[in-house]
């Protein structure tokens, strides 16, 4: 039975998707490996490296269903590096002498790191995918509540109103901004490897690049300009995407669990039956994949030094950093897409309360808007007096259950500056959301 | 098919060892769950809160082989969390009404903590057993080559002579230290969780401490001596202690690796057929255990900062960050033991090459003991003077490939002060190992 | 001007204290060379290595105030290296030819190590004073609101009733756990290096253990049993202790911020005037402390990881990785001291509104005894009846603002099982308090 | 005296230049607020907010030079925060009635975040301009050394002939993306802050967007398009962009250090006098440059870590996260900053030893080249069969001091196949450079 968060079986569909795992599973692996060896084949055979019959034969047998994978694990564990047992079984499958022509001029780590970025874009594609998810329901969440006034939050204290389009429209921004990310990183990254034992495709002679040529269509990924077996930084770049994406979801995160506490109430995670009930607490309403978010992210960022680390190679092929891409890389992937759909299910599915929203703003009956009334003194006594008054007004024991509009109309030197329709403006939270709508439509217009 | 690397099927046996495996994975912990339910329910029993009936049966049925796998899965998605599903499935298992008795009083934290503290447990037994093995097998290295001269190295220049025995033991030294870090930390670390929903045993009335009492002989487990559901340090201090353990191991590989360089050749993995063999380099002889080292340790320390993150949870059951763990402590649990497991392999088989570290001290004509001689001419000349004889002769265009001692007999200066026989006795390397052997002795002999 | 925030002249004191700079400053530093010169001076000639007229005229100069630090620095730059430039300087300032017996035997990091643990020794003094305040103020909000009730939270949403006091005695628990690892592990840690080059102290001849019995009993640290040049387990042990301490910090600033939200008001940072304030918003109350807190622990987790990395050394003397020490150990020791000043300050002058805490507890009109009241009709109704009973009342929309003893009281089902008293005695959340006050009590009187 | 290593008097220059420790200075940054204040209120002033005249006292008095910096870091400690103390100095200094206007609608984390985009931004000028520096010195070895012959190596195992120049082109091409990623990414992050106490400009009524366009021309900096000031994407993406870049020179210091072994000696770090040098081990030549690229490597990826964490912050105006970034942004833009420039002194000046180079790739008397002689009798013998003919002959004991060439000449079944001159031919190092001359100039070729 399987050891791992992202493999067991009671864990693994909260912390990742089955396509995802897929990507980054044994088999999924074994065929890109598989893949890998015919294209490397066909492309030998096209200009003339290895007969074309050998090159269909390899392509025939290249399929994952035809590996013994018990004596495959046992020559890899053996040997202490994967594709050399799987060229031996590939070899035998082959009819006639095929076989021999397999695997020529390349080294282990041009498969396995030609395997790993299509991993790396198969996963990519899902992850772009689930990111458009994401920023739609956003959008949607925007748009909607672009007006929907609450309380702004700085240091856990409310500070002035907001719109919760205002506070969706943010998120939004930045999730564009991963986009963007995202499509400029893509073909940086896409690029497979082909070197020989030390990169400089030493066992093809003078055809060397012609290989290359015709492997890159083959693969559908980029020609590398030299190779790159110890150069892992498009690997690293991958991985602080990564850690970028689901920080970013992690805030939005910590955001909702926030909103969904018992004393705040003002947002929360689609409703499902039994979904982050209690057994003895029925009162109680989970905020269940927040906490998953907020777990993946950490594993992520720490994911992401362990790759930086995985730069510090030795020479033409590495002794160890390698290796650390191996445990890394998997893991990664899969929580970060398994913190993108659980975000895509809490957008999609987010319910918000406006009248709490509304409630929580008035809960310090006018004080969030101390600000505005502030703003609005000042012209007349100067900012310093005004500041003087509110705070006076704040710290006035006296003001108890009292509104901050009955304390102001209370005070001469107030009223001498402004009207009571003036103060009752000025108190009222939803005459104070500022920008909150203008930016809201333009994030939505931005591309 | 798994995903991660500890759980594929092709490299598991390369990161990670079956028994270690088993302790993190659904079965063991499931299993936990399930002793920790039965213990929980004779412990109840005893204090004559639950039938002693019901208890038996509780018992009975708390077979991991009870359990469907699927349908816990699916509940544990559905709900967030993995006790209840469980709960279920034994409660409609018991005869009579026997279920309703189960899972009295707990949250499901008590269970998951409990269950947990009980792998880290099992997983610190497997450690310990194999830690011992290490510390043998370095104590036997340590002894045998307690006089076996080669070079010591700083900043990887050939420095002065040492013994090899003196390179075993400095290792051996750090792995007792871990040794009795891990008696200290294991009697405060090995605690059962059993608090309920806040931790104040609320729903067992006046019962809740003789219930704790009873549960701590049932579950040869400490007594906490208050709930510590979001209080993890004894857990980030489990993790402490691996990145501790791994970083030493990670040393002795970085040692073994520059030690079996080409150009060094001083010592060398054990050899297996075909082990860490290259399909077209057949002169290679790669370092493949130490490799695995290097990357587990480099995960595992990435894994401790995650558990320190973990640690920063909020009020009385978390949001977010225990999840964390659950991600974390399968991964380095693992990575540890096998780290541990490749490194007991490589000090049991050692190949150590007496010839070649021989003439890697030859090596430099004398000048890795330029110390030496320097020293026996301080006394003599002075100490600057000394450095700058010795500074003058080896940036000595002249020197080529003259020995130190010819180079010395040709000065003047330096006959002055030294005989012939002095110089020879100085500028042999074997005269140089200082307390080598001494310390060997005094790390040998102490516990 | 100085670029880091522990150095800052605006920032230096809100991340670490004045007192704990100066442990890790260049001139503290400095001086424990000096004082390592000296000492060493004085062993040696205790042993009759070197004149004891030599020594004590080392001894003589060896204060930082004799050293000029340009020239000092500029040596360091050159070298690479900080300890030739100094032992220079001392060698110049000695009269006659006593200098030409400094540091005699000794390498460049023999002295540096043994500084560090000089440094880290009075650091942990100063830990372990700050760290005793930090109980002595838990145990004094422990036994004060013994009994003072709070909601506990889980998942961030009222769960059950619990004690202030029981949250501080939680605390106070895992504090006392830290005094108890520092006690443990200082004698292991506070050990220093003098080997020599290599770490056989080759230059000494035989005298080389009797120089460093005698150094020791100097020093005031334990004689090492080995050289530890490349072994740095203590080095990374400190860190981890460092780690786990800021971690129990964090957590404690977390509720507290929690607590002191606008919604929530429980409890707050000690106010001092204009503290935490805001230019334009008079009515909020910003938790300083709890911020300071939260990124330190934050910074000295990866420094954690950090040290683990530095850990990973080369044969006898390292090539990069002994310099993580050099840039990671001033920074999170700064820090971590500079976390627990911040939290002694606050939890000295912690602001409890027991009026709040109750009125929270209120808030949801008796559902946060739900569990309560679940178990006081599960022995008449059986448990699934009796969640199945909360469960309809909680999701019943006629119950508006309704109090949960008003809807009990309103079920016939439940009124054949309990009485109106029994239901009023359920329904009052003090008096579901559990062994909140008990467990108090237990955790006063352990050490 | 300073604390940290980057601030030390002693080690400052190691680790960081003084042009990137000013950035990072309390000068810099204080200048950079009071820029921004003066920019605030010359665009306030432009659009009718603030009377001309008090944008020009204003922007008069903000000069670094007027601040009283005790005084100052005395309020900033009092308050929590760093801006309104400074405020309060601005508008003192202020003639007349401008004071007042100082500030104008802004909150304290606008300035803030500004000043670390412009921080950033002077940070990314120098970094520009020293990648340039090493790109131009890579270039210049791989051209200089495009045909000199050295081993490569994989698994610290010699494995076949490269040239030193396809050694340095590999780097070189790694460099060229690190500066096409540092031009993609700077646009997206040198955006100014300036949206009010939650983002939405409510002070400033109408006119905030205004406000923005003019301020944006004012700073030379881009216009948000929302408030940024809890998503800290572009922050932490800047923090990446350093993780990568150091892992890169930290590779490259790996390879060097490796090189620059006493058994290997093929290339070092340029010599100053004394640098390096041991005080009694005259005969060492350390590689400085490459240790301290080492250590900053290590650290700025765990603050890479970090700053994805401080991404993890709290609705509008974040509780601790945000001041994550206070600690770790000048120390790691100085620490990158510092390995960039060590990695420039050292590509500019460095050693190359091509005699010892070819030299070591004789010193295995042919194997380098096994692969080349098996590819040569594969098509003869077949694969496998070449293989294992080569197997053999390197595990025979009769090899001794014997070359490949004189134990393939004494074969018949390869003489059978292979002539003297083919074998000859084939096992020349220098025959079996593969593409390496060809990489060198395609890198050499691309922008």
């Amino acid at each position: 039975m399987p050891t791992s968060a992202i493999d067991s079986l009671i864990f693994r569909d909260i912390f990742g998707s089955p396509a995802m795992r897929e990507v980054w599973s044994d088999r999924f692996r074994t065929q890109k490996y598989l893949d890998w060896e015919a294209a490397l084949a066909r492309a030998e055979a096209k200009v003339g490296l290895i007969p074309r019959e050998a090159a269909d034969e390899i392509t025939r047998v290249c399929k994952v269903e035809n590996i013994d994978f018990e004596a495959y694990a046992k020559e890899t564990v053996t040997i202490g590096y994967p594709v050399l047992g799987l060229v031996h079984q590939i070899a035998h499958l082959c009819r006639g002498d095929a076989g021999k022509y397999c695997h020529w001029g390349a080294t282990t780590q041009d498969i396995t790191d030609s395997a790993t970025i299509l991993q790396i874009k198969a996963s990519f594609d899902l992850i772009a995918k689930d990111l458009d998810r994401a920023i739609a329901a956003t959008e949607k969440l925007a748009r909607k509540h672009r007006s929907t006034p609450m309380p702004a939050r700085s240091n856990l204290q409310q500070a002035v109103p907001i719109t919760f389009g205002f506070k969706m429209a943010r998120l939004l921004a930045t999730l564009k901004r991963h986009r963007a990310r995202l499509a400029e990183i893509r073909p940086r990254i896409e690029v497979f490897e082909f070197g020989g034992a030390a990169g400089t495709l030493a066992t093809l002679g003078e055809k060397g690049l012609a290989v290359q040529e015709a492997l890159a269509r083959e693969l559908g990924l980029a020609q590398p300009d030299i190779a790159w077996h110890t150069e892992r930084d498009r690997i690293a770049e991958a991985g602080c995407f990564l850690g970028l994406l689901t920080g970013t979801l992690a805030k939005f995160a910590t955001d909702l669990k926030l909103m969904m506490q018992t004393e705040v109430g003002e947002a929360s995670e689609p409703y499902a039956a039994n979904r982050g009930s209690s057994s003895t607490m029925p009162q109680k309403r989970n905020p269940i994949s927040c906490c998953y978010i907020h777990a993946c992210a950490a594993s992520v960022r720490q994911g992401v030094a362990a790759l930086l680390d995985a730069m510090v190679e030795d020479h033409e092929r590495s002794t160890g950093p390698w290796e650390i891409e191996w445990i890394t890389l998997p893991d990664i992937f899969t929580l970060a897409g398994g913190a993108l759909a659980q975000a895509c299910f809490v957008l999609e599915g987010l319910e918000v309360d406006a009248d709490r929203m509304r409630a929580n703003l008035d809960a310090t009956r006018g004080l969030i808007v101390s600000e505005a009334v502030m703003m609005g003194l000042a012209p007349k006594m100067g900012r310093d007096k005004a500041h003087d008054v509110l705070y006076a007004i704040i710290h006035d024991p006296a003001m108890g259950n009292k509104s901050l509009a009955e304390m102001l109309l209370a005070r001469e030197d107030v009223m001498a500056d402004l009207s009571e329709t003036e103060i009752r403006r000025l108190t009222d939270p939803t005459n104070y959301l500022g920008l909150s709508e203008t930016m809201v439509d333009r994030v939505l217009g931005s591309t």
